[in-house]
């Protein structure tokens, strides 16, 4: 297991510190959210709790273990938000904001199987302790729970968002599974995979808010927007953090991505600009997997000569501003305010 | 590989000859159903085929390979039959049909990752030519665009019947996984198993035919009832078959089931039956996976000595009546024919 000293992630978190210049007072935090969604999430966590219930004993224990883990249930929190951003009234975002979670949880299930992870929020994926099988089917079942609960809110129109992303999501995994190892992926394709499996649901969840509240097509695009964009930011930094944040902050190995051969922005980025023999280098350890001794190591070096996850961070910010940037649409609130929070503790997740 | 010789295969034969005794006039056959269903069904073949497509090569590369191997694609057929008992005169029978067939196929892709089978329908597994990851993930795009489908039908008594089917199969699935090994499996759960696995989806896919017709709901539950019967007639036949067809017929190699340590319903009779050192027998092969030269051989002998075939398929004509009777609550038509000629069809699938 190779870990991180200090000093790079020292490096990382000076790096994102001169990039994003937080002022003080809006210091990196989803606890604005978090405040003022925890009466609707504490409707939504026992409706999760409840939906994960089933006379199959194993059902509820693998979905717990992955639900119970720590996540920060973000997703969630983005459909109460742009819920009550919107001046909703009725029931149904609780439904919806469970079913999103559900979808989020069934895809890392899925998720730990294709990649054969080993570890997942820092505890021993589900997997490894029920085996793939489990995995896959209490991923469905959880996929099957989301959507009844879904149909149970009975709005066609979000059924439609959240039946759509469900096919994009997979869409955009095929895609970085057909991608992946290859060393000649482009940051267009990059930015593809991306796009679909992980800001599709961030804009999904954010999206049926003001659906659910019957806002206009000029609101609902606009959380759309920022779902999206701050889903691309969010795993932007995601991929940066896998070679830069610390075991322990992450839940998972720092370098998985690199052993596992994925290819995520900054390889991409300093493979174009590396030289070719340091294209040979990415192509034996991503492509081949002959990974030896000292090779994350001379990886960082290569991210780091060529300014990869600087610029990796860089892009991260752009989409983050974007995702700012359309909720202007809206009345500055303290939910306007939560939500472009949220925004800023995306980006700063390396501190 | 093991083979049966002609001698258990004509055994088999006879054996649901001599139980079944079809009329010559009634001989099993879904020939038709094919033919009155033959133009709804091209306009069903055509949206599977569309609703495979993706820019991610590999999603219609992986679904074509198992939806173009040659399945009856009786479930689909269903739903168009009950909606045109019913009377239904719009179009959203198709997209449901071709839903139907998806979520069939997500199972079956599941499955093969599940099972780790080699074979699926006389050919090799998608799973040993894309790789598991590749059969987890299409299997999701294809659950996925089966919802989108539904949700463009736009009836949300349909979307609740398939979404609480997708549930119940992945219940079923995972029961099915928690039982596994276990010789100590009594008929009741094997029967709670494939009621979910198998059954809950033929069920729903009958059932969607009057919902779509808006018919009243005792022809509705009559529907839901002759699926749920005919499913289980069909599980169960195909467990009997995993003992007593031939490999060219079913697609896969007889004996596979005892190989991969399932207790299905003919293995549960035997071990009621036995004594207690068939009892143990039955625990090394099954549940400890100790299989010796011979003892696939010591299976058939212990099955065909306590009649676990033959009241493996009794209990499937039992069920396939069932099916029938329900039917009854129509006026006898050439669809209430088509339909029962589908039981009887199922039922002796081992010619």
């Amino acid at each position: 297991m190779i870990r991180l000293g200090c000093g790079m992630k020292g490096f990382i978190v000076g790096l994102v510190t001169a990039i994003s210049e937080p002022s003080s007072t809006e210091r990196a935090s989803i606890d604005d959210l978090v405040k003022l969604v925890s009466a609707d999430m504490a409707r939504v966590n026992d409706t999760i709790i409840s939906r994960t219930g089933s006379d199959v004993t194993m059902i509820p224990e693998v979905a717990n273990h992955l639900i119970s883990s720590g996540g920060k249930r973000l997703r969630p929190m983005l459909t109460l938000a742009t819920a009550a951003l919107s001046h909703y009234q009725g029931q149904g975002h609780i439904k919806l904001a469970a079913s999103v979670e559900f979808m989020h949880t069934a895809t890392l299930l899925h998720d730990d199987v294709v990649d054969m992870s080993e570890m997942r929020r820092g505890k021993k994926a589900a997997r490894m302790l029920w085996g793939n099988e489990a995995s896959v089917l209490v991923g469905d079942f959880l996929l099957g729970q989301a959507f009844k609960m879904m149909v149970e809110v009975g709005s066609l129109p979000c059924l439609d968002i959240l039946s759509s992303a469900a096919a994009v999501i997979a869409e955009g995994e095929v895609m970085q599974l057909a991608a992946a190892k290859n060393t000649s992926t482009s940051e267009d394709d990059y930015l593809s995979v991306i796009s679909a499996k992980t800001a599709a649901l961030f804009g999904a969840a954010c999206e049926v808010g003001p659906v659910l509240a019957k806002r206009g097509e000029h609101e609902i695009a606009a959380c759309r927007e920022y779902g999206v964009n701050l889903g691309i930011a969010f795993q932007l930094i995601d991929d940066a953090l896998d070679y830069g944040g610390s075991s322990t902050n992450l839940g998972k190995n720092v370098g998985d991505d690199f052993r596992e051969g994925k290819i995520t922005l900054p390889i991409v980025l300093a493979v174009q600009r590396g030289s070719e023999s340091e294209r040979a280098f990415w192509r034996t350890t991503l492509e081949e997997g002959h990974i030896q001794e000292g090779d994350l190591e001379k990886a960082f070096e290569l991210l780091r000569r060529h300014h990869a996850l600087v610029d990796t961070i860089k892009r991260a910010r752009h989409y983050g501003e974007k995702a700012c940037a359309a909720l202007d649409c809206f009345s500055p609130s303290e939910w306007t305010n939560a939500l472009k929070h949220v925004v800023t503790f995306c980006i700063e997740r390396a501190h």
